[in-house]
């Protein structure tokens, strides 16, 4: 049985209150909070464990190399990748994604090739691939959401052309909450040999993930929205696309010989992770990670359905408010506007004097807030933590802000 | 009165044993400890104040991004920049180093343009240099140490020919605590129109450093090595420079507007700083950075200068022990072989046994270790808690290692 009030007491950050208030943080897609073992991990680690990694042989450099590169294994198995060396640690999904726009897609793709994109991707999936466009003429061809927000997969399927290089989606937008389906799009992808990378920001926190079922090249998660450490993460790359990749950064570890003439470089993962790496960060993921895998991804998911229904059931009783994305499936992700003249960030400010903690703006995805006719949205994201009664205190929170701006 | 031992008492893991035998930690060159004020500011952050930066209005999000918009106006003191906005926060040298040759050079420098450097850089500052080669043909151009490990400051200015475009210098030698003049050469390259970047990893951490009394053009540092937590750092960069540089990695927070077909950037520092950043870490970096200006920069320079002169005599007394680097002024970092057959893992092993951690290998410096005619050193670097009992301890643990394999 999910108990949640158990896993509240989990997490210290949930029994404050704010504003004289308690919290109520709806705040999770931006960033998740911590359980109180992922800080304990932190503080061990830095209090009694701390040394730099790989390049030592005393005691402590062992100890926390050791621990550090266990994260590595620990990463693979949340995700089913075939084998931990398919995993590239980093500081979250922005540096990965980027690492493949650098190190993969620029290389090797010409003036013409074309990238295939949804509208509503983070612009952590767009800018990368915008650089490209700018940098050596790739062309960006995008895909646009139905009218519920649902991505009509045969429509992504249907657009892949002779010139498409790369498809790069979301796997769970952050906006809308719908669920790509990308095991479809990669087969068909794969079928026409063309590579995927899937943005797993938010598909990694709310679903069990299989890469391997999935079919993708490149998977990219972050620690921070995964109950981890800000600064932590990962991508998951396809030993193929490894092979195909040279270098991102330079620097410490991810040499093999160094001369004043030549380099050559170090096999993956550590071709791709240069310098002192994120040490106690990817510690404390890795025992993020064991901690969902303790409640389990799909009990989460369980238990985040039915604060899904829940909430779009509350929210559709409010007929003041426009919730965007209704898409079968969806996530615990709602996004939405009020009518009349109430700006997003103003209602954000009344829900903060409520305790309620919510995003207000174009959640970094600007291309869908142009193709939904908004400038802003106000966007409730729900984690493994939160409550029924967390969405009846966001109801109550928005009836205020009705009544003062209505 | 600098109080050797009440600064060991702020730092948890040095009252812990290795062994069986207390620490002796003599390995900061690769990673710094870290004061109980630092961890108890990463726990608070995590378990009371934790939200994402930036694009919140709610109460925590106000409050995070308070604490780590700070840390830039910190660091800007710290290195005495004229304008915080010179900073731009990052995980570390290695990401800033590389930021600077993606962002800067590359888009810049053609085939034939040369880059100076000296033979003792670290990778961090040499392999993003070497992809400039391997990728558009840019020539590295090397100046070599004196046979004390100094680096002859006319030597470096004669180098500068027609063709250079940047130098690329250490501050301070992480091998042979070499500290270079690099005031002088700054002020030679700008009379050459000539950029510089220096790479202060470790110099920022044993000296007082002002940006603007150097001159230079960028100035990269790491915040693991200062104190501070693993994947936190920034480097500062003249307006002029930032001002000619394009994006590095694209991402939230670094744009101004997206679109499906353009993308404009944020000003200077953000233009620089994609997606979610290291939050907890900067905070943290932050807080190392006020506890090292309470104890002051030139206290903890001069109780390092009296363990340097302290070591570099005693281990003078050691005939079979050959210690590389004698420069005038060198910091208290120490790399030695001994006479006869021991390798250096072996040496450090030993070591380890009596609780001293130290480092052995190329130190990521390869160059230099060709330079020296060695494939490997020990080195024994300290930092501002280290005292000279610790470096008895160091010359006793020798003693056991020559009579082992002497």
């Amino acid at each position: 049985m999910y108990d949640v009030n158990a896993i509240r007491r989990d997490f210290p950050i949930l029994s404050r209150e704010v504003n004289g208030t308690p919290l109520v943080y709806l705040d999770n897609g931006a960033s998740a909070q911590k359980p109180q073992v992922v800080i304990d991990a932190i503080t061990q680690a830095y209090a009694m464990e701390y040394a730099n990694v790989h390049r030592g042989l005393h005691f402590l450099s062992n100890l926390a190399t050791e621990k550090y590169e266990g994260v590595r294994g620990k990463i693979a198995r949340f995700l089913n990748a075939g084998d931990e060396d398919e995993i590239v640690l980093n500081s979250g999904t922005t540096e990965g994604i980027n690492m493949v726009s650098y190190a993969w897609a620029a290389p090797r793709l010409q003036a013409g090739d074309e990238i295939l994109l949804s509208v509503m991707e983070h612009h952590a999936n767009i800018v990368p691939w915008h650089f490209l466009r700018e940098r050596q003429g790739v062309v960006l061809k995008w895909v646009d959401t139905d009218l519920d927000g649902s991505l009509d997969t045969q429509k992504v399927i249907d657009a892949i052309g002779p010139k498409t290089r790369l498809i790069a989606l979301t796997h769970l937008s952050n906006v809308l909450g719908t669920v790509v389906d990308v095991k479809a799009i990669c087969a068909a992808a794969r079928a026409r040999g063309v590579p995927v990378l899937i943005d797993g920001s938010q598909g990694a926190v709310h679903m069990k993930v299989d890469v391997q079922d999935i079919g993708c090249d490149f998977y990219a998660i972050t620690g921070h929205k995964l109950y981890g450490p800000s600064g932590s993460g990962a991508i998951y790359v396809r030993k193929e696309r490894l092979a195909e990749m040279r270098p991102f950064m330079g620097g410490g570890d991810m040499i093999r010989e160094v001369t004043k003439d030549t380099v050559t470089y170090a096999d993956p993962p550590m071709k791709f992770e240069a310098g002192t790496p994120g040490i106690v960060q990817t510690i404390g993921l890795g025992v993020a990670l064991d901690y969902l895998e303790s409640v389990g991804m799909d009990a989460i998911a369980a238990h985040e359905k039915g604060l899904a229904d829940y909430a779009a059931k509350r929210l559709k009783g409010l007929n003041w408010l426009n919730v965007q994305g209704t898409a079968p499936g969806k996530a615990a992700i709602f996004s939405f506007t009020m009518n009349g003249a109430a700006h997003a960030h103003d209602i954000s400010t009344i829900l903060d004097k409520k305790g309620v903690a919510v995003r207000a703006g174009h959640h970094c995805a600007a291309p869908l807030m142009e193709h939904l006719g908004v400038t802003a949205t106000c966007r409730a994201s729900f984690a493994m933590y939160n409550t029924e009664a967390e969405v009846d205190a966001l109801i109550d929170a928005l009836d205020l802000a009705h009544e003062l701006f209505g």
